[in-house]
């Protein structure tokens, strides 16, 4: 069985999962802690961050970027599977642009903030950064949110899915980072009706299935995260 | 006439010099300054980041990574130019992840201490981070350096490139990125003899020459910059 060592609430980890789903590969999940750095980690991925992909056949493909182009490339035309980046050269890059904002800049202004401080930080020890989260650092992601929520209301007034007519890595990608804040309840959905319409479509697809059964313990998700209806 | 918009010292517009030159494709150079964030360069690309391609057709492709698979997907066989993801999908994985350990492990490692602290940080307006180099970064940045130099020996005494027989992309990025560092002086070549003949390799291809011309005014490069016998 295909294994993807993991961590639940990073968006990455989650663009793989929702990758997976799409192309229906079965896979199973381990949770990984990176910054212990244990040997057995670093012998697959000697960066030592997930996610890692181990296949069937033993091949181990780390960095969620390399597993994304990988998947494509191996299983480009699985049974009625998702093509991660469809088209010919310029609708690919499109895809790969768009990607690119959500993995890069989305996960600077906002997931850093967010994601990182609220939950990322209680984990680690604190000689790592471990700690409460940082209350100007949550202002700023939570004023950042809006920006990139006006970014995919201006994209989905003009396409039906982020980078054009299909579903693409780019909309996995977007998803995954505000599923992850989404989590936390940090998602004004109300003051952007388009982008709202966008993530229900793709919220209802049963690859998101299991990102909403997701819980971290000692924090609950927000009472609406895993409703179709929000 | 393609052109790119790229800043000299900034290594994933490097990266791309590096990869337009293999393929033996034709291009001229703007200079560009993304923090001013005029509307002529957002146009371009609204994440208002420099490498921005136009190619000759006018089709735009921003992002440096967006830009690397573009350019082999476009330009695949080109008369006698470089693939920079060849092979199978194995052998494009161990590519791409060795050019991400450059792009994100070094660049926020080293490059971030050393170029941006000495270089970038000259030419920002203070509210944007501008002023002199932050000692404690820079001396942080020294100490890093020897890691990733460890890890480019550990892979050359194992394989012909750093990911495998063939140069690809993973040697770009490398080099990109240590031609900054060496542009400041701040390579220790001596202590890491097998990564000091790896780059001496790639420093003398004719695809390098542009890169070893450059120079910031009021900061001439270290002596020893531009000599393939350094």
């Amino acid at each position: 069985m295909r294994r993807l060592l993991h961590q639940p609430l990073d968006p990455v980890c989650r663009k793989i999962r929702l990758a997976l789903a799409e192309k229906k590969l079965a896979f199973e999940t381990n949770t990984v802690r990176p910054w212990e750095r244990r040997e057995e980690f670093l012998a697959l991925n000697p960066a030592s961050e997930a996610p890692v992909m181990i296949e069937p056949d033993g091949t181990i493909v780390s960095n969620h970027r390399v597993i994304i182009d990988y998947l494509d490339e191996v299983y480009r035309d699985p049974d009625g599977g998702l093509v991660l980046l469809p088209g010919g050269p310029v609708e690919r890059a499109e895809a790969r642009r768009i990607a690119e904002w959500f993995d890069v800049k989305f996960a600077e202004e906002v997931t850093l903030n967010l994601v990182d401080e609220k939950i990322t930080r209680r984990f680690l020890p604190r000689d790592l950064g471990g700690g409460p989260p940082d209350t100007e650092a949550v202002r700023i992601g939570m004023h950042n949110v809006g920006y990139h929520l006006d970014y995919i209301s201006f994209l989905v007034e003009r396409r039906n899915w982020l980078a054009g007519d299909m579903l693409t890595v780019a909309d996995l990608a977007a998803a995954a980072h505000l599923s992850s804040v989404d989590y936390l309840g940090n998602v004004p959905w109300a003051d952007f009706p388009e982008a709202k319409e966008w993530y229900a479509r793709i919220k209802s697809r049963p690859s998101f299935r299991a990102l909403l059964a997701d819980h971290v313990a000692g924090m609950p998700a927000a009472s609406h995260y895993a409703n179709l209806d929000f």
